[in-house]
């Protein structure tokens, strides 16, 4: 018998992606998907796409409803919005997994600070489980509450996770450089996601460690060092619709040659279906993971300076959201983890 | 146990999209890829999408080999080739499925007019079957030489396919422009595929009626009329990696009412799982079957000047050639046509 | 000492476009820029690109100060916006060039029935010179009020004017297919609009010849041809910013082969200094005339089917709009048609 | 009487902007272009944006012609090619800017490391003077022979000269990282520049310090210094055909407001009429300088790790080659620097 899944807040991109994931996925039936703003509306009406794949028609969200639909919830919700709904389910027994960014952040005080809104739920913080699975693996599997990593973290904290939990690099000055698709800023149409604006283009934005998901990745880089990092983060704008490419600076602690360290890398990520250590000269494409729930890492050293660099390339949809987020509802219940998830990137 | 193909000349982006399709399909195994070129190269070395995907080496052509490894054999070769390697396969009693141009027309004297090159085996053309699934099933499943269709015929065919069967659109005059992405154009670079040549630029070739698929679309809607057809094809390049949008017009023999002629469409396509018609004032989005096997089609009715103009989109690499290669292959082993290439399109 | 025009409604892309060009005219003074809702705001705060090309401010658009500080106006609005500026404007004795669709068809109630709008100065309508200045040069010299083409009938037009005038094809029939970059659509965000819906993806829309486009290219055709003549007219969509590509299928009449055509065009346009006809198996790339206020035009013919098939292309906010409105202006006060115009396109 | 200039090398992206470029400057007439291969052929079958602005032939390089034809001669060849060309030109007495990179390092025995091939001309590298305007432009005013910087390396200086010069960075640790457009390839099709290969995908390439344009930056960034300083830099390979986005890192070595920071630059930047400096919070966008020899910078700081970021965007093909060529030339021969080059970027 299939694992009955809701999607909660699925009109926007990470949960029709869900939907996209979930129709090839062998062992999950979707009972229930919301988006109160388009209640009766089929999906394949705001997503063609899905024509032919899904039947489903949007309801309105009602905590009673949606526990008569479905055992486990992916919360697709806007940030703000999760932390409304989070309690009623967990109360009424579900397991819940949470896309937004309203329970990656330990302290309700510094989510405030870069969030610029009130959390409401600030007792079910330390409840929920970081979906990171390639790092937390065993809490996830045992939880029934999880926050699901935001797109830039995933594709950081990949990158720099073996350096940092080997000691391996001086957890001063590191910089990190991403670069995403548009489709990281959403579904709705703004002046900043015209295609004329965003086509031919390059550009940043939040400069100056402003991004909210910088307090994201300094708290768990933190975590795994077992000390306070800070770092340098700055966000693009790319003309492409999916991808995430992060390269990341750091100084070598001690030296160690190249092989040597995508020889760690590869031992780090043993047994860890989704994350993929390049050879040696080569670094990742993001269009080799479109689609995919694989993040591709390319490894080099600048001897001259003493650094390192590390460029990692993820989905921002997939591994960076509804990709990641149907792996930890696959440990949750049991399964294996890449169940449902072994997609090749769509290349060319 | 699973079902043993190999694919010949995999190196190309046909051969590519295989391996891709082929790794998320339940009864395939990949026993054998050739590339004489990359002899003794990884797979994922050329394609790194698919690290993790396959862990297939490329091999050198030899019908010994072949024989040995596999039992249904793709032919992802250039033209010309395709003709000097099947019939050894189709003697030793294998399956053959050819991507080339090599044996979709009936006539050698024909196909040497348009291809510009000697047909060595003619007297293999008469056997093989155009795997064309949704208007010729019956013969497909009993056939162990397919002929696969091009990519342009496949949206061309399909879009008209039915107002031609029903005859309710002249037969004359019929206007056919197609837009296609550059992965049509193949993987070796040439001045054409540069990306800066193709990135915001909208261009024409072959004008004129002169480009090789032409014959084909003829041949096929010819022996769906009963009667010769000729039509105005012209095909277009667009800055896009994949997917075909063909926009057909023809003259309405009677008039029609466009609810009836969507129902029309509707019941020609009955039980032909990979053909959408869309409602009334909804037209296809290439993008919208990016990576899918799907056709999506949009109809109007232009009351003022008597004509329908039927629109379809498919990915060029997947309906247009390697999905539907398997969706063949599955009818001819008995299998259900749609196992394994039930994906959505790639969206965003 | 330098012409002094006003761009009225100049926030949206077609009034930037006219500000640009115009930084480059030698002879034209901007002395008035008019957005009602970005009053006090600078030009180069809306468009970053024209930093230390314009120091301009918009103001809101007042007929008294228009007249103190201009002398030719651009009408950069609205279709229906246009109608109630115009009249004040030529009243006061200026010169106006209207880039909206108010004024470009002869009925005003056909125009009721396409823009879906009331025509509130009907009586106007027979004052505007339709400004396509290889068609109507003699006209537009004289004209104190222009109502400017728009960009698919100014790319239509003159792809199809040669064989009209000289009765080289049916004038039943005609097929024209033409495909438009995003900017046409205008700067306003719309879900269509968004980078994640354009980019990678085909489509068409309006389908069925419901555009708008279509009275005003049959009007002008018509008077061509001395008859009334009635097209099929299908827009699509393409993921770049700028330029449109017309492919456009008619019946020849008399059979004339291609370089006795491809002589006609060019002496057709002789002095027409922006239409270049490309040689013989040559067609126009959009992202040649980027930019530029050039349209190129290649010829076919197709003589299994005696259809001709013209491909024309234009970047629609120059030629097919604030380029054309400049060299509108430069006829009508004495100046070269090409001054301040003479740019190449934008390649690669 | 105009200019006569002689572009040695013209067939390739910059040759061709070059041509683009001096067709709208009032001072210059072309009287040479040269491309050995295509001799004989008219500049516009190469490229068609041409057509209309160019008849220029090709002509194979002679130095004896060459001479006869022009005064000024700008050297658009590959790397290795110009140091056989240039002392031939210098020694009849001819002006001489170098756009490869044969000239711009001090020490021969650095550029055969980094640009691993012999330099025949050691003996000339020290009469070139570096032909950044915004730097240099005494120097430049006076030379004979200049040596046009490289693309990167003049998005580089131009982001960090302010700080560099005003000692308030360190000049340990800094981090550039740069995006650039596939023009910077050049035109000959390779693997790597396949249109689908670079579409929808962002990616690294030489990263870990090995770039050749790295000893160019340090040079001129130690010059600026007065001491040695080391980089880590890393390029980029983005879908975009034109721009390069840098973003720099670096420590504050004292604190100083933003606003002051910004008035540094405008300041170190004042009378040079290509190098904007963005309002606090807005960051450049390369599309605002596409087809334009601006430059325009954007700064930040990011006060909880005390690094200043510095943003800038150019066109690789103007500023970053052929427009800043042409702004050298103005310089030597008298000219208004900005001669020409005022054009707005090509937005949307």
């Amino acid at each position: 018998m299939p694992l009955k899944v809701g999607i909660i807040g699925a009109s926007g991109y990470t949960g029709a992606e869900l939907i996209r994931l979930a129709a090839g996925h062998p062992e999950i039936e979707i009972g229930y998907v919301t988006a109160n703003q388009y209640q009766g509306a089929r999906v394949d009406e705001l997503y063609p796409h899905l024509t032919g794949i899904s039947d489903l028609v949007y309801d309105a969200y009602d905590l009673e409803v949606a526990g008569s639909k479905a055992d486990v919830f992916f919360l697709a919700l806007p940030h703000g919005k999760a932390m409304e709904v989070a309690p009623g389910l967990l109360d009424a027994g579900h397991k819940v997994i949470d896309l937004s960014g309203d329970f990656r952040l330990d302290d309700a005080g510094v989510y405030e600070a870069w969030y610029k809104r009130e959390h409401t739920n600030p007792e079910l913080i330390g409840r929920a489980v970081y979906g990171l699975p390639e790092l937390y693996e065993e809490e996830i599997k045992s939880a029934n509450f999880i926050s699901n990593p935001g797109c830039y973290p995933t594709g950081v904290l990949l990158a720099l996770a073996p350096l940092i939990s080997e000691k391996l690099i001086s957890t001063d000055g590191i910089v990190i450089n991403s670069l995403s698709g548009a489709s990281g800023a959403g579904r709705d149409p703004k002046p900043g996601t015209h295609f004329c604006k965003i086509d031919g283009s390059l550009t940043a934005y939040k400069v100056g460690g402003v991004h909210q998901h910088t307090p994201e990745i300094e708290q768990y880089m933190s975590d795994i060092a077992g000390k306070a990092i800070t770092v340098s983060f700055t966000p693009h704008l790319m003309p492409v619709s999916r991808g995430i490419l992060t390269t990341a600076y750091a100084d070598m602690a001690d030296f160690v040659d190249l092989d040597r360290l995508i020889a760690l890398y590869k031992s780090f990520y043993k047994d860890k279906p989704f994350v993929l250590i390049l050879p040696s000269g080569q670094y990742p494409q993001t269009k080799n993971v479109a689609g995919s729930n694989y993040c591709h890492i390319g490894i080099a050293l600048d001897v001259r300076t003493g650094k390192v660099i590390i460029i990692s390339a993820i989905d921002n949809l997939v591994k960076g959201a509804s990709g990641q987020a149907i792996q930890n509802m696959n440990l949750m219940v049991g399964l294996p983890q890449d169940m449902g998830l072994r997609h090749a990137g769509l290349m060319p």
